[in-house]
This record gives structure tokens, C-alpha cells and sequence, in this order.
């Protein structure tokens, strides 16, 4: 059995991505728009949101849960406040339309707040707030979910392990851009954790029964970062994203009575830096600010210290160079679609 | 020696520090809104920022440091956002100010983003999140200081414990108000602990060598929550509010060219709820997700889970109809303070 990924050119796997989309119904622009998000997340290292993914979308696509035929559309059109209608379309679509329009907007008002109500899995959210970078933007992004994550002194999940993105416009167009879970580690490492044997740390889940483990063949529930800390960032994000538009996640998945919908929704923050200073000015203070970090003393026998997005920039780099590794169990899982849909599966490179 | 608080009535205690401020120079209105301030961290059980902090206040103030005739006023007065220059005035002051200015703005635009630019000491910034709750708004809220806390894999203090706030109006009026620093334990818990010799829980604090301590003598450095995940939300709250409104602090305190100014920045964002929806149907799900968490199964062993900012209210409420306990050291501090000023100590509670 072969056991060492096969690397794929990320042109390759972003025309595949495509294809399968366009093929289950999707427009051939929206298809684009959703390719490049699931591939970036492959580029970036943020291999749970990449094409591991997609059977999830695919299996949401034919249950129904995912319209592909969605337009994203704007319920409320305000100067600088917009909600976007995700019609149980694809999260990175309405994801992206809504991180552009909040951009166009704070354009000419200085700032806007876009509210993303009910589209499917968002996925890395950090492509959205380094969109908002690139176009002078800094930005904050945060996603509410459907429950994983243990709430501060409860023993089940009872909240998503929302991620929070923020960004700022780097020094040389690169980015600064935060990516982080509330939860220690992320929901898919503990699922890779089961798959691999590797240990989980003290303090980071718990088992189906609620009891702290480290042991990865039993944890299942992870916990919220600094405590009650990551487990408030967690509740206020649902609240002042799905409860202020009306499309509660947490309250719908009580097994009692929810319906258990797949929905998420988001809150995009973005100001324009040049409504606030001169760009220049700005990207000056923000090398300085960064030079400074790297060269700060390391901790005893510390690695080379790291910007936010730094290392999964880096990585992008080398991966938009020399291909993005694809394991061995995603690749069979995207040679199966393939077949099934009827189409070329992504090409290989030579190794 | 006596060792047990002293208690005060929170009325007579607002009362003794309004008349503080005044007699330094301080306005008689903004004398009010800044004891108030000081007495709500008091109510909250949030020391730090309540009259312990006054000597500090006292100093600066001697030193020319926080100009007590400062006037916030708007340098950018678009009707989404607003930049509010603090002036080096009392922080208090300036997010009071800009807050309600942001609420007032919300109620028109919908939203509001509101930078604060060179204040002093801002003090608990859930009294600036729960003033938006209490005006309709959910609210975020960041605030960037000076470094006291170690950026991720370095081992000097380099970040500030940057807190975080958000609240959204509540069930019967109470709001939701979360308000974190990015630190495991904020610094003044470990000052805290050095009196008392408290143990430092593992992970929370380097000694000023830089080295992993548990040991109270030794902790000075807190760590951040999540390692680079509080170092990162540290890292960008200082770049989306100081170095978006040209007011770096980071980079002020490097030790080979920094002026080391006592400055603070802010960003308060309000999103009006009924610009959203109805705020009764906002109220509703507000209090069917507070039930829902409320009757979690607790973990083994686990006390009651609470939400955000709920333990706080309830002890404001106590000690609103019992009166502040005000431990002998900070007491001292009073009395000292009344004495310099000429003015007749706070009236101790009979017990």
C-alpha cells in the first residue's frame, strides 16, 4: 500500500474542484469562486478545509442542505452596514461576495460591517480577511457554527469552536493575517489525532462521556482556549452574529428540539486604512511593528518567532512552486468522485 | 494590625473620588464620569481598574502624564466612524464619550465604528461594552496598551494583556458582557499573587529571566491564552487600533529608542439590534440561548455555569445594597490621598 501523498499542481486541483462543481450544477463563475477558496485552504496548510472537504460538500449538495444555485443577495443595503442572504448557498461564496462588497463599501464610508446570514460551511476564514487586506482593508472576521467545542464547565459540546480572522494590509503587499479557532486545538486535528495515534495535550477535550482525556482514540469533545475565555469569545459570536440576524445555530441543534440545520453565519469588519492615514505611512508602522516581533529574545530552546500567517504564507509559496501534497486518503476520495461524476480525476506530478 | 476590608458605601466612595478629581482640576462632569468608572470596576469585582488604581491616576496626573482638562472631541466624523482624540485625558473619559457618540451614530447608520486615539489607563472595558448594551447595541470592544505580556515563543514581556469586550442587551435589561484579557491571568493577579504567595498555574507566566514559572516570587511575565492564538489577538488589536490611527505603543517601548509615552488606543464597533430586527425577538433568543447554556450538564465536580459577565452583575448587586469591601493596603492609600488633597477620607461602613 502507498502511503506518501501525491503532489498535485495547485492549477490542476483548482480545474478538478471546478469541474466537479460546475458538473453538480453549480455556474461555472460561482464554480471558480469556491475552487479558489478550497484550494487556498490546501495551499495554506489548512488541509480540513481543503479538498478533504469535498465529499462533505458533495453529499450536502445532494441531501439539498447546499443549493448550488444560490445567489448571494442583500437583505439590508446600508452605506456602511449590508446583510448578505446566504440562501443555504456555499459559505465561501457568499463569503466572498460579502468580504468584496464590505470593501467596496468601506471604500467610501471609511468602514462597514457585512453580516452573513445562513450559507453552508464557511470554511478558512482567513481568505476572507486577506481579501479585505489586499483590497486596503484591515479586517475582522468572525463565523458562528453548528456545536463541537465544550462550554466552560459543561462536559458536552455546546459550542462551535468558532474561528476568529483578523488582518491588516503587510509590508511588500504581504498581509498580516490571524487565523485562529477558539478552541485549543481544532475539531479535524482531534479527528486526525484518532487517525494517527498521536496524543492529545493536557487540558484540550474531552471524551463522549465529558471526562478530560488525552488519549486520542477517546477525545472527541474539544475545550475552549484560556477556559471561560475561548468559551465567552464562542457564545458572544453567535450572538452577535446568528441571534442578531435571526438565524440561531446553537439553540436549533438542542437535541430536544432543534431541527439541526447545516447554517452558518458571519460578521465581516473592514476598514479602509487610507480613510484613517496615508498607506505609506501606515505599512511603515506596521515592518516596524513586525520587525521588531521577529527579533524579540526567544524563549529557551524557542523556534524562530512567527507573524500571524507567516509560516502558512511561506508554506503557500512553496506549495504554489512545487505542488500541494495530497494524502493518500484524500486522494482516493477525490479519485471516487471522480468516477462518479464522470470525470478525469486531477493529474498527478511526476515525482 | 487590622486585616479584614474596610466597607464602603458605593454611593459615599463615588462621592470621595468625584471630589479627588475635582480637586486636581478635573471638570465637575467629567470628575463624575470618571469616579463612576472607577466605582462600577469596584461594584464588578474588578479591582485592578477600581480605586487601587487611583494613586496610579494620582501620579499621573503630578506628572503631567494625563491632562485633566482634556476634551475628547471627533478628528474624523463620518456617520459610521468616528475617531475620538482622548488627548492624553483619563481613558475613562474618552471611551464614555466616543462610546456614546457610537450609539448615537448606530441608532442612525445601523452601525459604528469609533477609534479612541491617546487616552490614558482605560480601565474595565465592560463598562464601556455593557453602556453600548445597555443603549440597544451589541458592541465589541479592544483595547491596546502597553507590553507587559510575552509574544508567543519569546521570553519578554513584548504584548499588551489587550482585553477584549463584547456584550449584547440581555433578558429583563441585564446585558451579556464579556470582558477577557488575552493573558491566562491578567497581570495584576499576579502582582496579586506575589503578596499573597498564591501559586501561578503552569503556563501562565515566565519569571523576568524569561523562564516557565509557577512560583509567585518569580512570576512577572504573563503568558497569552493559546499560545500564539492570544499572542495573535494581542498582536492585532494593538495593529488595528494604535497603528491604524498613528498611535503605535509596541513599537514607542522598544528600550533602545522608545519614549515610552503612557498612551492607550481602542476600537469600539455598535451594531444597533434594531436596526437588525425586533429587539423583542432578539431579547427571546437571547434568553433561549442563555437557558439553554445555563442547564448544560456540568462537568465532574463542576460548579454552576454561568454566562458571561453574570457572576460580575451579581456581585455589583450585592455590593450595591452592602457596600464595597476595600482591602486594608488600598484603604491606606485613601486616606493617604484624602490627607495630601485636604479632603475628608471616604465614611467607613459601620460593621
Amino acid at each position: 500500500m502507498q502511503t506518501e501523498p501525491v503532489r498535485v499542481r495547485h492549477t490542476d486541483l483548482d480545474a478538478f474542484v471546478r469541474a466537479l462543481l460546475a458538473a453538480k450544477g453549480m455556474s461555472a463563475e460561482d464554480a471558480a469562486t469556491a475552487a479558489e477558496v478550497f484550494v487556498w485552504a490546501d495551499l495554506h496548510g489548512v488541509a480540513s478545509h481543503g479538498v478533504a472537504w469535498l465529499p462533505v460538500t458533495m453529499k450536502l449538495i445532494d441531501e439539498g442542505a447546499l443549493n448550488v444555485r444560490a445567489r448571494p443577495h442583500l437583505s439590508i443595503d446600508m452605506p456602511a452596514r449590508i446583510v448578505v442572504e446566504g440562501g443555504s448557498g456555499a459559505g465561501s461564496i457568499a463569503m466572498m461576495f460579502a468580504t468584496n462588497v464590505a470593501c467596496e463599501r468601506a471604500a467610501r464610508a471609511g468602514v462597514c460591517i457585512a453580516s452573513v446570514r445562513d450559507c453552508t460551511h464557511t470554511g478558512p476564514i482567513g481568505r476572507y480577511a486577506a481579501l479585505a487586506a489586499n483590497a486596503g482593508c484591515a479586517a475582522i472576521v468572525l463565523v458562528a457554527g453548528p456545536p463541537f467545542m465544550a462550554y466552560h464547565g459543561s462536559r458536552v459540546a455546546s459550542l462551535s469552536t468558532s474561528p476568529i480572522a483578523m488582518a491588516v494590509p503587510g509590508p511588500g503587499g504581504e498581509p498580516i493575517v490571524l487565523d485562529i479557532a477558539t478552541s485549543v486545538v481544532p475539531f479535524s486535528k482531534l479527528r486526525q489525532a484518532r487517525t494517527l495515534g498521536t496524543p492529545i495535550p493536557a487540558g484540550a477535550a474531552l471524551t463522549v462521556e465529558g471526562r478530560p482525556t488525552t488519549d486520542p482514540a477517546q477525545a472527541f469533545v474539544p475545550l475552549p482556549i484560556g477556559g471561560h475565555k475561548g468559551s465567552g469569545l464562542s457564545l458572544m459570536t453567535e450572538l452577535l452574529t446568528s441571534v442578531l440576524v435571526g438565524n440561531a445555530i446553537l439553540t436549533d441543534h438542542i437535541p430536544s428540539h432543534g431541527t439541526h440545520r447545516h447554517t452558518q453565519n458571519a460578521l465581516i469588519v473592514t476598514m479602509k486604512v487610507s480613510a484613517y492615514r496615508s498607506e505609506d505611512a501606515f505599512a511603515q508602522d506596521v515592518a516596524a511593528l513586525g520587525a521588531m516581533i521577529k527579533e524579540l529574545p526567544r524563549a529557551e530552546g524557542g523556534e524562530e518567532i512567527r507573524l500571524p500567517g507567516e509560516q502558512s504564507a511561506k508554506l503557500a509559496r512553496s506549495r504554489e512552486a512545487n505542488g500541494i501534497p495530497i494524502p493518500r486518503p484524500t486522494w482516493s476520495a477525490l479519485l471516487s468522485m471522480a468516477k462518479t461524476i464522470g470525470l478525469p480525476p486531477p493529474m498527478a506530478q511526476a515525482t
